[in-house]
């Protein structure tokens, strides 16, 4: 089977519409606040949601009805989370996801709902009754409908989150397009991650299920802002099969599974990169641990410290502050063989600092916008790679000058 | 036997002398940089030490002395902490203690070390030496001989930190006074967190371990600054039984333990009050656990969350950053019986949004030190108490402005 994965435009997959419109859930009426998507006929549907236990109405229920195969539509509302909103919030959330079937002509059950922004308020269920007809009729395939789907599920972010990739497969060309969002503060309230990755392959909703958690563990899960976990982080895999490729065996699975993970490392990197206030993308690889698990708690450990995050921001090559945070991350290690390189350069090796030029690294950091830190540890084979961005004025300011 | 634990001026328990001196480590000639304190003869120490596993050399030496009843002096430097510096920094850990040892005649092993300040760098050992000959000439039980050894523990503190509480046990007292140091950004590398507790009750060092972890455990254990655990932190008790009131019975252990708590606890609510940039001491209480451990994570999750602590220096009441934090603490509960409550006006009940006015909420976390979040769950009887500090653009500024 041919390799042939490159970049293309952000074309729609086959067997997908899609629309964003103004509805009025946001005040600024040039920003789209409801985005619908939609399959030509039934698809499959894979979703991996926030692990917090408190929890958007829709988490809980797409939660309940992923994966499976007969999707037709999801809608996604930007500006109000319908997060802690009890009882009445989980009505809200059904009945957004039965008008957003009726409108296609499905079921309840086909439809899955998506909302983010401000918690603790109530939906204004009268607005998405209207933006959901409005969505409908405006459901398009070209660049026009996908961008302003696109800009429909953003909320603070300063740049609209898109990747995608095209594969071939026997000759036949199948599509993967993913949108995210987040995660920027909203309300002043939550950073949320949503993303939503279309394809046209084939695919049982067992295989999308595990190809999706294998890219959503490998990008999503390896990416921090400020360490707080969303209500309502949300990531659907959704399968047309209009490409009319269906996956055979497991070469094919590999194939469409890489193309998912570029998809999601892509879009991981925008969103620390979009993070409130950040000036660096920092790129943080652990090697040589003796499991995964082990290596992904070093890693999330050094990228939530504010003092690691802290020295980035001001240029610092503070190896102190990297190596010790990397040392209370619960897992134990043979700190006589802990070696660490900023930008490539060693600072630390075997346990003891290395002699560097201080002003050359400092010069690294403030002259890029990734700052990338690899930790080298002597446990086993297992490494990870994870994403986080810095802790500046910027952030603080933009979260703590909000009073009510 | 009689209760009466009482505020008292800060004595040096009997059988200490101690002292402060500057020998260089500090660049300010006027800042003590290196504290000695002995014990007459030889007396019960206890430790707690960070649990990081990159720590100080002095951390490895003391954890694996204590608990003893041999001990006679420990050994304080301020502005350098010895950590990240190899073999050669063992061997100049044990040369400290060494020579504070024979500066009381005394052996190796009857003597601590203890090291806080900027890391990777070698101690200054000719400093040291002559500073550890000065502080054994000063030695004292005055006031003055107190408050340089106080001032000598100290790195970035913006004010000390002294606790005592004298108990009457069977007609005679007993003393305990404790000092503190941190956790303030030294270098700026590291917030380390230092604390000597001395008390003149005779008890055995197993005794003296389990009311110190005890102590620890509901104090130090239950604080963070920005939750970047030390390479150095570290408690220790010193029991001379200069008193000569030997501890007997449960119920003397009770009276000492009370005492032991509440002056830590006292050290504790000081240090995140003293958290670099703070603006608000953070008070959670979280009740209604299935287990103290549950109550400690959701605490410290709460705690650590940047949107916390930016939206306390923003006096803002919101609930949703503090819930939702509670939600990822990676414990289960029933969230439809969550409940919180601000400086003593509820927010959020059994899961939902309660209508309070945000002015008056506002205003009373703007002009009140203290800010108290209290939450509550339905799971059992345990609770915690937990303090930190919030997060301001100061604290940012401190820790990246500075460049190498």
């Amino acid at each position: 089977m041919k390799r042939n994965t490159r970049f293309m435009n952000h074309s729609v997959p086959k067997g997908f519409r899609l629309a964003g419109v103004h509805c009025g859930v946001k005040s600024d009426p040039s920003r789209e606040d409801l985005t619908l998507i939609t399959t030509d006929s039934d698809a499959v549907a894979a979703g991996v949601y926030t692990q917090n236990v408190v929890h958007a109405a829709s988490v809980k229920q797409n939660r309940a009805k992923t994966p499976f195969d007969r999707f037709r539509v999801v809608v996604v509302n930007s500006g109000n989370a319908n997060a802690c909103t009890g009882e009445r919030g989980e009505q809200d959330a059904r009945e957004m996801t039965r008008l957003a079937a009726k409108s296609v002509g499905a079921t309840e059950d086909q439809a899955l709902a998506m909302s983010t922004g401000i918690i603790g308020e109530y939906l204004p269920m009268d607005k998405l009754t209207a933006g959901i007809t409005a969505a409908k009729a405006q459901l398009g395939t070209d660049s026009t409908a996908f961008d302003s789907a696109v800009r429909g599920i953003t909320t603070t972010d300063k740049f609209v989150k898109v990747a995608s990739r095209s594969i071939e497969m026997d000759g036949q060309s199948v599509q993967v397009t993913a949108m995210a969002k987040g995660a920027g503060m909203i309300g002043p309230n939550m950073a949320t991650m949503l993303c939503v990755v279309m394809t046209d392959a084939a695919l049982a909703p067992t295989t999308a299920q595990r190809i999706l958690s294998t890219a959503v563990d490998e990008s999503f899960n390896c990416m921090s802002v400020e360490g707080h976990m969303s209500t309502s982080d949300t990531v659907l895999l959704l399968a047309s099969g209009g490409s009319g490729v269906q996956l055979a065996g497991p070469s094919a699975d590999q194939q469409l599974q890489e193309a998912l993970t570029a998809v999601c490392v892509e879009l991981a990197r925008m969103i620390p990169t979009d993070g409130e206030g950040a000036s660096h993308l920092i790129t943080i690889d652990v090697k040589g641990c003796a499991t995964r698990e082990d290596a992904h708690r070093i890693a999330k450990t050094v990228a939530d410290s504010p003092l690691v995050k802290t020295g980035v921001a001001g240029a610092d090559p503070n190896w102190g502050r990297i190596v010790s945070a990397a040392g209370y991350a619960g897992v134990q290690f043979d700190v006589s063989q802990l070696t660490l390189s900023i930008n490539g350069t060693l600072v630390y090796e075997n346990s003891m600092p290395v002699a560097f030029d201080d002003a050359v690294v400092s010069a690294s950091i403030r002259d890029n916008h990734e700052t990338r830190l690899e930790l080298t540890l002597a446990e086993g084979d297992s490494s990870i790679r994870y994403w986080t961005s810095d802790l500046t004025i910027d952030y603080v300011r933009f979260n703590s000058e909000y009073t009510t």
